[in-house]
C-alpha cells in the first residue's frame, strides 16, 4: 500500500511523520509532497531520507492520502484524488460540514468512517480534544448544555505560531517591543480572544467549528454548546475549560471512572498531588489529559472538567492516523490495482 | 490627615503610591510600612524620598490605612489599627467574608462602605474586575447563572510570580528547563489550573472566593455561579470569559450601550478592527475592558462576554483607593484628633 502526505514539511506534516514511523499501519512506501517553496528537502522516516517533491495538479498514485495543506489546497485537489482512487484523510476545514463526509474521531465515531465516499474529514483540533473527553458523558449523562473556554497553543497557527512566539517573547525580555505578523496582536505575555474570522452572530469561526463539528461527531444537533476561543503565549496542546449541564446527574467520582476507562483519555486528576491536566504534561503525549473534575455550581447534577490534549497529535496528525488505522483494521483500506 | 500604607515594597503597595500620587485623595502625610526585610527602603512620592518602615506590632497613629501585606498580617494587627482610630482598607482575604466588614468596588455598592465598623475589605482581584461588568447587566436583566473561566496574570502572585516567570522564560528560551518556586509547576510556555489551596468540593479557593465575593457585593445569595481559575504565562491583567443566564433577555447591542455608561467600564468591542479585551492594552489602564459581547447559544437571552482588568489596580490598589475616595467624598473620612 502507498500513503502520500500532502503539506510534508508543515508543523502537523512533521507530526504525521513521527506518529506513522510509531503507527501499527500497515504500507509499503511514504509518498511526501509540499508547496514548491519547500519541495527538495529530505525527510528522515524510519532511517531513510525521503524526499519531498512538489503537490501535483492532479491525482496522485496512492492509496490513502493524509492531507495538510490548509483548505484551498484540499478543496482544490481532494475531489481529484479520490477519482485517482485514493482514500483522502483531510485535515483542513474543507469538508468538514459536507452531509457527505464524515467527520470522524475513531473512539468517538469509528464507524462513521466506513461511510466515506473517499474523503474523510478530521475534526479542529479544539473539537477533536473536547469531544474524547465529552462523547463518554454525554453517551452515560447526556449532555445538554456544554460551555467551553480554551486556552489554545501558538502552534494551533504552525510552525510559523511557533517561531513568532519564541522571537518576540526573546525581543520583549530584551527589552524591544514585540510585534505580530502570524497573529493578530503580539503574544508574548498576552492573550488574544480572537482566532479565526468573526462571524455575523459575534463568534469566531474557531468557536462556531467547536459548536458544528462536536454535534456533526457526537451525532445530536440538539446540543447547545458555547465556546470562547483564546490565544494564549504557549508553544503546543491546547488547554480547555468546560461546563456540562447533564440530563442525568452524574458524581466526579463517578465520571472519573467512566473517563479512566475511555478510550483516548488519561484521567489526570489529583489535585492534592498537584496532578491536573497542563500543556507541560501533555505535550507529546496520544491521550488527552482530563482532571479538575468536580461538581457543577451552575447545573445541578452537571460537571466542571479541564482537558489539555496536544493539539499537532489528538487535534491533528494523530487523529488522522487513527483514523487510517481504523479503516485497515476494518479492512476498509485496500491497495488498489496497478498496472 | 494621615494615611499610612502597610505593605508598601510589594507589587500592590509599588501600585497603591502611583494611584494616591494622581489621586484626588486629600492627605497631609504619607507614613509606608513592611517587613523588616524591606524596611530602610526609600521610596518616591511626589517627588519626595519617604523611607519604609517596620510595620509595629501594635496601633499606628493614622487615620487611613491601606494594607497589603498578606492575610495573617491582616488578622493580627487590623483590629488594633481599628483600636487606635483608623479606617482600615484591607487588600487581603482575612476579613472578606466577615458578616460586619463590608466588601466594597465603589461602582457597585459604595455606599455599603459607609456601614463599617473600622474595617473595609477590597476584594480578589478576580472578583473585582468581573463584578464591575457584571453589575450593570445585573441591575438590568438579573443574573441568574454565571459561568466564568479565568486566564490569569503572574502577578497575581506579586513581584516574585512576575520575577518567575521573566527569569524562567530566559531558561527556558536558553534551553534549559524551567523550575518552579513561586508556582506549582513551571508557568513559561505552560498553563496551570490552580490558584491558591484546593477546597473539599474539588474547587479551588480563588474559584470560590469569586463564587462567596460576587454574591456579597451584589447582595444576591441567590446568584448561581461557577469559576474555574487558571494561572497563564502573563505578567499583569487577568482576562476573563464570562457566560451570563439572565433573567430578562438582553441583546448585545443593548448591553454594550448600557456597558458604556458604566463606571469603571471601557467598552472596547469592534472585533472587525480587531478591538477585543487584552491583557497588551489594558495593563496600567484604571477601566475594564469588555468587549466580545455576543448573544449567549445555551441560554437563550444571555450574553458571552470577555473582559480584561489590571488586577493590581482595580482588582487591589486602585479600587482601594476609590474606597479612600468614596469615603472621603461622603464625608465618613476625617482626621482624627491629635493631642
Amino acid at each position: 500500500m502507498r500513503v502520500a502526505i500532502v503539506g510534508a514539511t508543515g508543523a502537523v506534516g512533521h507530526e504525521l511523520l513521527q506518529v506513522l514511523e510509531k503507527s501499527s499501519l500497515r504500507f509499503d512506501e511514504l509518498l511526501l509532497y509540499a508547496s514548491p517553496r519547500s519541495a527538495g528537502t529530505a525527510l528522515k522516516f524510519r532511517g531513510e531520507d525521503l524526499t519531498v517533491q512538489v503537490t501535483p495538479e492532479g491525482a496522485i498514485d496512492a492509496d490513502l492520502i493524509l492531507a495538510s495543506a490548509g483548505g484551498s489546497v484540499s478543496q482544490a485537489l481532494a475531489p481529484k484524488w479520490v477519482e485517482g482512487g485514493a482514500v483522502v484523510i483531510d485535515n483542513s476545514s474543507a469538508f468538514r460540514y459536507d452531509p457527505e463526509v464524515p467527520l470522524v474521531v475513531p473512539e468517538v465515531n469509528g464507524p462513521a468512517a466506513l461511510r466515506h465516499k473517499g474523503i474523510i474529514a478530521n475534526p479542529n483540533c479544539t473539537t477533536a480534544i473536547a469531544v474524547v473527553a465529552v462523547a463518554p458523558l454525554h453517551r452515560e449523562y447526556g449532555v445538554r448544555r456544554m460551555i467551553v473556554s480554551t486556552y489554545q497553543a501558538t502552534s494551533g497557527a504552525g510552525q510559523k505560531g511557533m517561531d513568532e512566539l519564541l522571537e518576540e517573547t526573546r525581543t520583549a525580555l530584551g527589552g524591544g517591543e514585540a510585534g505580530a505578523e502570524v497573529f493578530a496582536h503580539p503574544i508574548p505575555f498576552n492573550v488574544i480572544p480572537h482566532i479565526d474570522a468573526f462571524q455575523a452572530n459575534g463568534y469566531t469561526k474557531e468557536e462556531m467549528k467547536v459548536v458544528w463539528e462536536t454535534r456533526k461527531i457526537l451525532e445530536d444537533e440538539s446540543l447547545q454548546i458555547s465556546c470562547t476561543a483564546v490565544r494564549i503565549p504557549t508553544l503546543r496542546t491546547h488547554s480547555e475549560a468546560i461546563t456540562l449541564d447533564l440530563e442525568r446527574p452524574a458524581t466526579p467520582e463517578a465520571a472519573r471512572e467512566l473517563l479512566a476507562g475511555a478510550a483516548g483519555v488519561e484521567v489526570r486528576d489529583d489535585p492534592a498531588a498537584k496532578l491536573y491536566p497542563m500543556p507541560l504534561t501533555a505535550s507529546g503525549k496520544y491521550d488527552v489529559e482530563v482532571g479538575r473534575i468536580r461538581p457543577s455550581l451552575v447545573f445541578e447534577g452537571g460537571l466542571d472538567l479541564f482537558v489539555a490534549g496536544d493539539q499537532l497529535l489528538k487535534g491533528a496528525a494523530l487523529n488522522a492516523v487513527q483514523i487510517a488505522e481504523y479503516l485497515q483494521q476494518q479492512g476498509a483500506l485496500k491497495e488498489k490495482q496497478r498496472a
